[in-house]
Order: structure tokens, then C-alpha cells, then sequence
């Protein structure tokens, strides 16, 4: 590999954002600003649509306080972008960084930047452009390749935990059915958080559907009403890619059903958030096969990955490592993504930081192993419970009275 | 008043759980403690159907670190009910009370609750039977009488004041409509709260409605279309209870337009949560009639009240001292409301508890006064926020870059 040359770098946000991807930018601004290879180091404002505007902010100017605050607000502080690039787009994007200087670019995002990260290193290489390119990983879907856990995920697994055991005591109080739907097109992971709160052997969530388990209408009823006839409520937390039998997702036939278009984005991923529909159908489902009287469903939403205040302390720090760990790579690399190893998960858990290819993270979905997956299919086991444990912030001890004894 | 006779009490949660309905309950149990004209305290299991049932606990056997727990735990501890006490059942009660010789009871919730006291205390002195009733306030929605303020509703507002810091933050990031639909049937205290985590200018949310104002859906999208015109982006914040201008609310027209059949519970109010088909109602209006490509809605749902770990210092405080009050009161009184009376605002948020009469309270309901309201009715005032500052908990300082000067 030939010497860091000596010019300007660009550093964007791409895709959902999360709670701790500007910690991940502080990290790469922190990393820049101890390298003198690095000139200027450009924020892209709105992500690849920013560079193709020729859209930048000088992100070296910022004051340790402004940082500090930075890496602690949630959502994507130079702004995001879901397009998609093309060639035309991406041959503009390097005119932008001809005319600039720019040779390190780097990249906060899931497998799609990547991708984008993979095509315009690719072209750079083509024409003979040194361009280094490095990937930050950044997900609350956790389900890049290669690495143990993304940047983004732990704080999402917070939220997700913490809105169970309030929702679960909630259930107990008032009881009922009630169906949590929450994030993850083609990943459990986050669904699976929800029971990383648990702290009762009849505590919620009690039934847990994610999309490496397909799952009919059918069989959904019948667990409910299993747990409804043991324990007089249920609780289900269901991830909005929850697949049928047929392996087609239940939003996708549901909005058949309702004869409504389905909203896809420039990767062709179908809109499954920021809508609530197949939380309310599964609650009206629910009522009319067992006739349950109170059945609740909500949507967490966009709160899952932009609530602020509840980062996981190892989550933001990872997420600040690994910004500042594809700077110094940048600086002996060509391109690359940057991954996190488990060296030890107990008594401490400790981690190590490295390097893989590009293409071995773009485009691709990692789904929950089986190992994470309950037989049955409608729940975690332990080794997803030790899985990610560590990963998240800490959770609250609850109490309630209901089973105590009667006087 | 004759003195307060030596006898057991009863005390329940009733209604909608909250965030510090626990710490209410946990105020009961330490001022109950220091009276020893309360022999037994009983715990009623889910409100007024554990009474019917006799389902009690014995809540001074608890240790002084479990009341810790239980007042840090969000829902009602002792599980709660929505059940409307008949006549029937107002008997069978009385029978329990007899029988247990339970001649104080405080009844933790909403103005349903007060009514329920107040029709039990009626009936006890109808049949010459001394029964001291107490109602301490409890509510998410801020809508009771007399009462400067309810416990629960800093907590709630906590909740939508960080959920809308976070979520303006990733509209910015993915720039579009944002609909954010919150809790409140009557009274738009809890929508409101959705401005007080504003930082910036162009901070949203930049539209609130609530139930005090009628709004059509010709104006509610003119509204979205000026801000989408003007800032690029919106966030608007919707009360679940927001009315049309003939005043009948959106929740009920579009049930009718979808043919369904709308959930009331046994006190008449129509089921509003729990289901997200007006969140969802809405962008499909704003997508068609505008024609932004970028719509989402999300309704809070439950979280509002139950998530647990953002009390907010001041409301669990009082609630806490209400819980309290209310014992204190019972010594002296036959029934009574506990209420609270702000005494300063600024510089140094102060209140005193006081005692009003259950009639005052029951089945009332309060809503936002004018000067809380902007003059368009899509916003609200300085007065709003700076009396709803003092309730909530401390809210994060957070940090955007996309305003920043281009290079």
C-alpha cells in the first residue's frame, strides 16, 4: 500500500439513523484531527445527495464541547439520505471529490453504504483515483456480516427493553393481549431485545415473532391463546418483517388485502415503518378468533432508534471506536469496513476492532443464528440472552404486588 | 368531624396506570404506617374488582426497600381496573368493608375513581356506616378539576417532550411529514407537552393539535402544507382525541368510514389507543392531497405512561405527598379529593396540597384553558410552557449540523 497522501477527507451519514451514529462521527473527527494527512475533513450534509450538491460543513472547526454534545444526540446529525446511488450520480460524486481533493471518504451506515462505499472505490480505482474508503458500520437492525454487533443496535435493544417491562407491567395492571410490533425487515435481533428486561418467570414478553421464523395466522392465534389460558393476558412482541408460511411478509399480504400500494425505497426495501397497520390487524385478529375483550397493539416506531437519553454506555463508546478505528485503517488501507470481535463475553466482556472487506459486508443481511431462535420458533433462547446482555444499558428493577399473597 | 376510628383500611389503583402511581400508593402505605387508627392496610388486587372478589394484600408488611422498588416501578402495582362500580357491586363492596371492618379508603386515579368514592362513601352514610373516602389524583392526561396538576402527567409529558426531541431530530435527518399522534381524549395537556423539548427556531413539533380545538381536514393539511413549504419538512403532534369542526372527533369519523365497530369501556369513552388507524389515516391525507413523498405517523401508544426510568424528580415527589395527604386527611375528615395549589412558578417551582370535595372531582373533566392555546389553535403559548417546565423531568441538549455554514 503506498503512503496516506496528504489531502481532504468527507464523512456522511447514511440510511435510518440511530442514537449513537453521531458518536461514531465524533470518533472520526476526533481520529482526523490527530492525523495530518488528513487536510480538511468534510461533513456531507444529507449524506451522498450532500456530496453530489457539493453540500459540506468544515467538521474540524467544531469545539470539544459541540462534540461532546454531538456524540450525545441521537439521529444523524449532518442528516441522512436513503437514495440510492447510480453510476451518473456516483460518477458526480467523484467530480466532487476530484475538484476538492478529497481521498478519504468515509461512511456511516448499514450494507447499503457499503455498497455505495464499494461502487465509488471501485470507479475511483477504474480511472486511477486514489480513493480510500472506509465503512462505518451503524444499525438498530444489527445485521451486517462479519461483525459480532453493530454500532446502533445496543441503545435500540435499550429502548426496545425498557418499552417491554413498562408495557408488560402495563398488561399486568390492566390485562388484556397486546402485540408490540418493532423494527427489523429481515433481522430478529431488535424484536428479540424485547425480552431482555424480564425479571418474573411470567413477565413478558411472552411470545417472541421474528422473521427467520415464518409463522401462519393460525399458529400466532393458538400460542395467544395458550398464554391467554395460562395466564389470564399475553404479551407478543412482533417484528414488522414477520413472514407466512409461504415466506411472504404479512405486511406485504395485508396490504393486498386493504388494496394499498406498497411504499418501496431506492434499494427496494418496503416500507414497514412508520405505518401501523399490521399491528392493528393482528389486534383485530386476535379479538375475533378468541374473542378476547381487551387487546391493545402499538407501533414503536421511529422512538425505537431516535429516543434520546437511554444511549448504552458500551454502545456509544463502540460506536465512537469504530469512527476513529476506519480513520487510522484510512491511513494504511485502501478500503475496507470496519467489524467488532467478542474476545470475552464473561465475567468481562472486551472486544477487539478489525478490518473486512468491503464487499463482504455490502449488500448482505445477517439474520439471527438458530442458536439465538427457541425451538418452537415464537421465542429467544439463553445464548441470545448472553449474546446481548452486554451490549445494552442498564435496566431497571421493577416490582409488582398482583402475586403476593392474599390476606 | 368525629375522631378518626381505629379500623382497617382499603386502598386501590384504579383506571389507566402511570409512571409514579406506585409512588401515590407507596405515599399511602408510609403515612399509613405512622397512624395507628389504621390498623390493617389492605392492597386491593385490581381496584374495585379485587374489593368485590376480597382479593387483598397486606401492604405494611412490606420492607422499606421493596416501597423504594415499587415507587420507581411504572403501572399500578396493585393492577388496576376499568370497571364502573353498579349499584350491585357498590354493595357487595360495602359487605367486604363491613366484614374486614375497613373504614378508610383511598382510591388512587382518574375523576371515574372519585365518582367511584363518591358514590361508596354516599351509600355508606345512607346506611349509617362511617367510611372515609379519599381519592388521590392520578392521571396522564392533566384533565381533572380543581387541581393545578395531576401526578402522572409530568412523567407522561417527560416522555413526548423526549420522544419529540428525538424524532424532530430524524425528520431532520430524513427530511418529510412526521405525524406523532398522543394520548389525551378530552384534554390536550399531553399533545402539548410535545414543544417543551424545543431547542431551535425550526425545531418541531411545528403543529399541535388538540381536543380544545376543532380542526378540519382541510385546514390541518393547508397547516402541514405551509410548513413543508417554508422549512422543507413537518412535524406535527395530534391529540387522539382531536375533534372535526361539526366536534365529533376524527377517531370516531374514520371508524364509521372504515365500517367498524368503536370499543367503548364501561364508562362511555370510546376506545382510543391501542390502535393506530388515525396515525395512519392522516398520511394517507397528507400524501394525497399533498403529494409528499415521505410521510410517516407513529402513535405513542402505551409507552406514554408506562416507560419506565424517565420519573420525572418533581412528579414522582408529589405524587408521592398526595399519597400521603390523603392518609392525613382521612384522620380528620369524612371524604375528600387531594389536590394541589402551585404557590410560585419562578424562581422556585413551590405547591401546597389541599383538600376538595370529591363532587368537585368526580366524573369532571378539565381541559386546556385559552391562554395555554395559540390564537390559530394549531399551537401553544409561553403560558403552556412555562407552566408545564416545572412538571417535567430534565431534558437533553442535543445537537444538529445541518444548519451549519456550507464550505
Amino acid at each position: 500500500m503506498s503512503k496516506a497522501p496528504r489531502a481532504n477527507a468527507v464523512v456522511g451519514q447514511s440510511g435510518g439513523p440511530t442514537a449513537v451514529v453521531n458518536a461514531s462521527l465524533v470518533g472520526v473527527i476526533e481520529e482526523a484531527k490527530k492525523h495530518p494527512e488528513i487536510k480538511k475533513l468534510y461533513g456531507a450534509i444529507h449524506a451522498v445527495a450532500g456530496i453530489a450538491n457539493d453540500h459540506f460543513i468544515d467538521l474540524k472547526k467544531l469545539s470539544s464541547g459541540k462534540l461532546k454534545a454531538i456524540a450525545a444526540s441521537p439521529s444523524s446529525a449532518l442528516g441522512s439520505s436513503r437514495d440510492k446511488p447510480t453510476p451518473e450520480s456516483c460518477a458526480q460524486i467523484l467530480d466532487v471529490f476530484k475538484k476538492r481533493d478529497v481521498r478519504y471518504f468515509f461512511y456511516i451506515g448499514g450494507n447499503d453504504s457499503a455498497n455505495t462505499l464499494h461502487v465509488i472505490n471501485k470507479m475511483a480505482t477504474d480511472i486511477g483515483y486514489e480513493l480510500r474508503a472506509f465503512h462505518i458500520p451503524k444499525t438498530v437492525d444489527n445485521d451486517l456480516l462479519v461483525t459480532d454487533h453493530c454500532p446502533g443496535y445496543g441503545t435500540a435493544a435499550t429502548f426496545v427493553a425498557l418499552a417491554l417491562i413498562g408495557d408488560d407491567l402495563d398488561n399486568r395492571a390492566l390485562p388484556g393481549v397486546k402485540i408490540d410490533v418493532i423494527m427489523g425487515r429481515h433481522a430478529g435481533f431488535l424484536t428479540a431485545a424485547s425480552v431482555l428486561g424480564k425479571q418474573r418467570d411470567d413477565d413478558g414478553p411472552h411470545l417472541v415473532y421474528i422473521p427467520e421464523r415464518s409463522v401462519s395466522e393460525k399458529k400466532f392465534i393458538s400460542d395467544v391463546d395458550s398464554v391467554v389460558k395460562k395466564l389470564g393476558r399475553c404479551v407478543a412482541a412482533v417484528s414488522e418483517g414477520i413472514r407466512d408460511i409461504d415466506n411472504v411478509t404479512w405486511a406485504e399480504k395485508l396490504a393486498k388485502k386493504l388494496g394499498k400500494n406498497i411504499e418501496t425505497d431506492a434499494h427496494k426495501n418496503i416500507q414497514l415503518s412508520g405505518t401501523s397497520a399490521l399491528a392493528d390487524y393482528l389486534a383485530e385478529l386476535v379479538k375475533a378468533e378468541l374473542g378476547v375483550k381487551r387487546v391493545r397493539a402499538d407501533t414503536f416506531g421511529y422512538l425505537q432508534r431516535s429516543f434520546p437519553g437511554i444511549q448504552s454506555a458500551v454502545d456509544v463508546r463502540e460506536a465512537r471506536q469504530c469512527g476513529k478505528e476506519a480513520v487510522r485503517l484510512a491511513m494504511k488501507e485502501n478500503s475496507g469496513s470496519v467489524a467488532i470481535r467478542r474476545i470475552s463475553n464473561k465475567p468481562k466482556y472486551t472486544v477487539e476492532l478489525f478490518r473486512t472487506e468491503l464487499s463482504n459486508v455490502a449488500e448482505k443481511t445477517k439474520t439471527m443464528p438458530d442458536e439465538f431462535i427457541s425451538a418452537e420458533g415464537n421465542g429467544v433462547t439463553d445464548a441470545f440472552i448472553e449474546y446481548a446482555m452486554p451490549l445494552i444499558g442498564k435496566l431497571p428493577k421493577t416490582e409488582y404486588l398482583g402475586n403476593h399473597p392474599k390476606v
